[in-house]
């Protein structure tokens, strides 16, 4: 979904307005979202596995504890994550919860707080709270394409995903922004993601979902392997559509599980497409696996290969980086059952029988999206993890981020 | 230990001849190393976890069983891997150790043998047998040069250590040469390096000793998180000095271990330093951890991390990637407690306070050599890790390794 779309993904479900704006925490871009349902929400969320974990998550996770999972907005600030700030740290995510509370005249512990930006820096809450007025005032429809260009770092592009679900009972929306774009590596809920719904869940069934959803989609990704102190998908549901997710109902939940899923796996696959220096989507999809547990292990071994990053970078078909790096997953495979294909290349079969056109292969390491499959040879099992090409581009990014 | 000097590390100890010569498998490069004792010498070897083990692993490893860990040669070919080869792999390995045997007249089982280079590729035999002759005939001690040259991969240069120990009963040598400089990662034995001594040491206490030196080594390297399919760290030791390392005199297990442990750090920050598009060596130590786990642990984590890499690279004081990786390594460690220096310079302190100088923080990054040190204000342990930084000539060299 584009910036010119009449509305935005955040705010496609019926009862959310949104703004964006500049608060001169970041020299020129946006750097303030807000997302506000008309009504409470119920609200679920997910967070970093860091121990050094950000003032903002602190804050967002007693807040959902205090409000019995119910929220009414969430204020998301890019530019400085406001991580190791220590005691000042917290008590400034709290402040600024607390100026949104009074703003829209709502409980403090109705609103949720969001931080993306360099690590170890005072928040310059001042010109935060400054801004939040101007956020208040711009609440729109129209406002969530400049809340999804807010909550954006190093990305060069805006990440939204709009899902519809037709039931018989009515339509309701899934729709959801994420940022990127490095520390990404899959430990729970990596990077920033919001969505928000219009269907009716409550706040336990809504947990699960956006668990289940979490673990097969955000988990699943990696540019670098870092994971960040602020990671956090939030979901609203706000139930605006008259339509209900009934845990009696398993149809009914796993429609909506499924809608989420989808809305996450392809905010995530934007996350990775969008990574520091990434040319190229990395989907490496494991399959003959004796369990999942080892499919996904293999898949994520290999997508956090830094040679098998190269190597796609410069199309180059180096499938012994590949065997060599599902072969280090600490996982019982079987070297010589294995089998590699690049895009619909077959490079290696069981017994390590390699024939295959190099022209044909580079052909499929050359394309934006890379396909790399691997057989185990062992089972029916699968799994699907996403990465990027490592390119110079990411070292450039990193060596002077702060500059 | 430059090559202009008259003896070569790995034939420093009394006994020993080594020669480098071109067979061919690579371009220009001298790809053939043969290292050979006067006397059977008693063996021992570490070798790569990963389950993809190259076919001179396997043999190796069989050789040593069938000897009882004694040893007369080792021959070594760059260029290629002989790894994810299959069934002519490894007559291809096991032909390469028989014509070796056959040349100089000793048992098969004697001759240990390893490759590094491209993976899942056939070894070209005839041209690494047709060079075997020549090896063997330019055998001479100041030949050590040439074979620590002989293999070396995307190496820049040759990593050589010597120590000689002094006893009550003599003085014995302890000499080795390594290679790099990709897929380098602890997980056992890293990479190429074999050890020579002229002490009299018994299989078994080798092994012992070999051990302990290589966790204390190679164990705590990293270059690129990707571990070796071909690992492979061998000592010889023939006796000819007359000074007996002896397991019923502690001291002199001691002083022996403890000159290998030095050769092998040596030889392990030789391969950092020169790790692939590496401008810096950066020594990660840990303190004040509970117990030496937890530092080591942390102490990789750091080590392992792109973000630190990417910014010691540029000379960026980022302490607040420092501080997110180690939150990431999966110890109770207690964020609030941290304390890093870069160099000689504070840069955070308990609580998170900051206050350093940018200019002097800058200037220890700029360093060849950085240390950054971690203080996790719990307890007495600490664990030192080493890594390199790592910049865009990475990324130039491992997407077209193979054109």
């Amino acid at each position: 979904m584009e910036r010119s779309h009449a509305t935005a993904a955040i705010t496609a479900a019926a009862g959310f307005r949104a703004a964006g704006v500049h608060a001169g925490i970041r020299k020129k871009r946006l750097d303030v979202a807000l997302v506000v349902s008309d009504r409470a929400a119920a609200a679920a969320a997910v967070f970093t596995r860091n121990l050094a974990v950000a003032a903002p998550v602190i804050v967002s996770r007693e807040h959902l504890q205090l409000s019995g999972g119910r929220a009414r907005a969430i204020v998301v600030n890019a530019g400085n994550a406001n991580a190791c700030t220590g005691e000042p740290g917290l008590v400034a995510a709290r402040r600024t919860t607390q100026a949104v509370a009074d703003l829209l005249g709502v409980p403090v512990e109705q609103v949720l707080v969001a931080s993306t930006g360099v690590i170890g820096q005072p928040l310059p809450l001042p010109r935060l709270l400054g801004a939040l007025p101007r956020a208040v005032r711009g609440l729109t429809r129209a406002g969530g394409a400049d809340a999804a260009s807010a909550i954006l770092t190093t990305d060069l592009r805006e990440k939204e995903c709009v899902r519809s679900v037709d039931t018989a009972s009515g339509t309701y929306i899934v729709g959801g922004m994420a940022k990127g774009s490095g520390m990404i590596h899959p430990d729970m809920a990596t990077t920033l993601a919001f969505v928000t719904t219009d269907a009716a869940v409550s706040p336990q069934l809504l947990q699960d979902c956006l668990r289940q959803a979490t673990d097969a989609s955000f988990n699943r990704i990696s540019v670098d392997g870092d994971t960040s102190t602020n990671d956090t998908i939030a979901v609203l549901a706000n139930g605006a559509s008259g339509v209900e997710v009934d845990a009696e109902r398993p149809e009914s939940v796993a429609a909506f599980a499924g809608a989420l899923t989808e809305v996450l796996i392809e905010l995530g696959k934007m996350v990775v497409r969008d990574g520091e220096g990434a040319t190229k989507l990395i989907e490496i999809r494991v399959r003959g696996a004796s369990d999942e547990a080892m499919a996904l292990q293999v898949a994520r071994t290999v997508a956090g290969s830094p040679l098998v990053k190269t190597a796609v970078h410069g199309a180059d078909a180096n499938w012994g980086r590949v065997v060599a790096a599902a072969c280090r997953a600490h996982v019982p495979l079987v070297p010589e059952k294995l089998g590699v294909d690049f895009g619909d290349v077959a490079v290696v079969r069981p017994g390590f029988v390699s024939r295959f056109s190099a022209a044909a292969a580079r052909r499929a390491l050359e394309r934006d999206e890379v396909t790399i499959t691997i057989d185990l040879g062992l089972g029916n099992a699968t799994a699907t993890t996403w990465t990027c090409d490592l390119s110079a581009g990411y070292v450039h990014i990193n060596a002077s981020y702060r500059s």
